[in-house]
């Protein structure tokens, strides 16, 4: 029997002019997930932070089904129980889907010492985050699973492009006490866009990883907006004007909606300044939302999901027993 | 009296996932335009090249149009006759009224000794433009005044960036003996697109930047793909898909449309690979489209417009008597 458990981290995706392409993990928050080889199947013993809500089933269960996929993958004809600790609210517009989807399957393959490839694991991870999101982009799970700036060119196949990250470039996060369902943000966005709206989004997209490559904050800045997703959900976070003047005004080179929000991120030239921002983001969304925030200062992290324990003992005699 | 010869090159623009906001100049096509001092007024004195038929009316031609903003904007008394060599063919798609505005605005400034900056001449050349092209999107002019690889962050006001290029790119242009309006060619695309199809576009023009910042040749021919206006324009250009495929099999790293059309650009590693697409990419409209084509080799020319002869003559005693 062989037991892993990997962390994966929270993700900013929709990174402003970034909408379904951008993303970075956070240091430290982030979901915790134990795999452990059954005889056969995927099925889920527990979820922790979670308050009940979440599938259990594994067929509905975001992490369920990613594992499930590299199963399939694999050709595998052991199972896997899963554990599940969630570090991360729900519906928080910070990955969490992704997150747990990513965990499963990191320790889901280390568990069965399958060695598959980033390229085969974020496939899998995708078809889990397909079910607790309605729809992937890849901009969670790539960085989740990756970690820096990542840029998902294409899903798939899967075509991830790690960007520089210029020193100093520092994300503050702001959660709100407010809950968004993801597949009902993606309603608010319809089917199409207007042409000019798009063009001055990847305009904007352009100019903002030529910045990064430059280590141009003050470019950056004039990129950091999102023609796209945020006018279109503003109404989902009431006062996001006031909360993105905040920011801005604290000092943050851009601010806009996580995911499909309500968390906030702001980029910021250095770890001083986003402390101010996060002091100055917290004020407006007391006065804006109430309620309790929790709020992150991290860097754009460079490391995605990975083990953080393992214990493998050799199977016992009598492979096809159950291990339970 | 004082007389200024300007030269402006041609320029690709609309370049694959850069639709709107990328665009470089050629190093010798282009059109000539001499500026010369006259009492009041912008006239157009003559026209070469056009076969007779763009506007001689100044306040229908983009290069006229151009100038009188520049002389607005200048508060300037004085006015412009102005000479115009068409070094381009009409709605080649090779950014042709753009030449001719941003010619008549380099020349008519220097004749005048105004001084103006790029930011300023950019903005009185989109006026012409608008005249010429029906819209104005920078993505002709700014490349064509400033030279190099420009992104067109926002053209009013102008934020122009100038990307790198990698050494070896080169660019094949060849221009079938067809025409086509921009203002056709535009009406093609409608005023919505798919959401979908918009962020295909922005995650391959964020991946052509990196690309180009790393030398990355792989990654910029993959993310060479226009998914808004080409699809939408194809009908246009009869074979694009078999130039296209001769282009590719020619080594090309990719080929689109040039502008909106019927020009052809591919962009290739080397200039060794470049003269093969050349003579695939000629072979090929041959047999699609027939006719006499003409095509060019160039580097992505960071060469702007520029004045190429001067005479500046002291203006005589009795300022207010007409020069001419």
């Amino acid at each position: 029997m062989t037991v892993v458990t990997a962390f994966a981290p929270a993700t900013v995706s929709n990174l402003a002019c970034g909408f379904d392409v951008l993303g970075f993990p956070l240091e430290s928050a982030g979901d915790v997930v134990t795999a452990r080889i059954v005889a056969s199947g995927v099925r889920i013993d527990d979820i922790e932070g979670d308050e009940g809500r979440l599938p259990r089933d594994a067929r509905r269960n975001t992490a369920g089904v990613a594992v499930q996929a590299l199963l399939d993958r694999l050709g595998e004809p052991r199972g896997i129980a899963l554990c599940i600790c969630k570090g991360l609210p729900l519906s928080s517009g910070l990955g969490g889907s992704a997150a747990s989807a990513v965990a499963a399957v990191v320790a889901a393959d280390a568990a069965l010492g399958a060695g598959s490839t980033l390229e085969q694991l974020i496939l899998c991870a995708l078809d889990g985050e397909r079910i607790g999101a309605g729809s992937a982009h890849a901009d969670n799970v790539a960085p989740c699973l990756y970690g820096g700036l990542v840029l998902v060119r294409r899903p798939n196949p899967p075509d991830i492009i790690r960007l520089p990250v210029p020193p100093g470039l520092t994300a503050v996060v702001v959660h709100p006490a407010l809950e968004i369902e993801t597949s009902r943000a993606r309603a608010l966005l319809g089917e199409t866009v207007p042409l000019a709206d798009a063009v001055r989004q990847w305009a904007n997209l352009g100019a903002f990883v030529d910045g990064l490559h430059r280590g141009d904050f003050a470019q950056m800045a004039r990129a950091l907006e999102d023609a796209i997703a945020e006018p279109r959900r503003a109404s989902l976070v009431p006062g996001l004007s006031a909360i993105k003047r905040a920011a801005a005004e604290a000092g943050a080179l851009g601010c806009s909606l996580s995911g499909s929000g309500p968390s906030l991120f702001a980029l910021c030239a250095s770890r001083a300044v986003a402390l101010a921002v996060e002091r100055a983001m917290l004020a407006a969304v007391a006065t804006q939302i109430g309620g309790a925030s929790r709020s992150y200062v991290s860097p754009l992290s460079a490391r995605g999901a990975h083990l953080i324990e393992s214990a493998s003992h050799a199977r016992e005699a009598g492979a096809g027993r159950l291990p339970e």
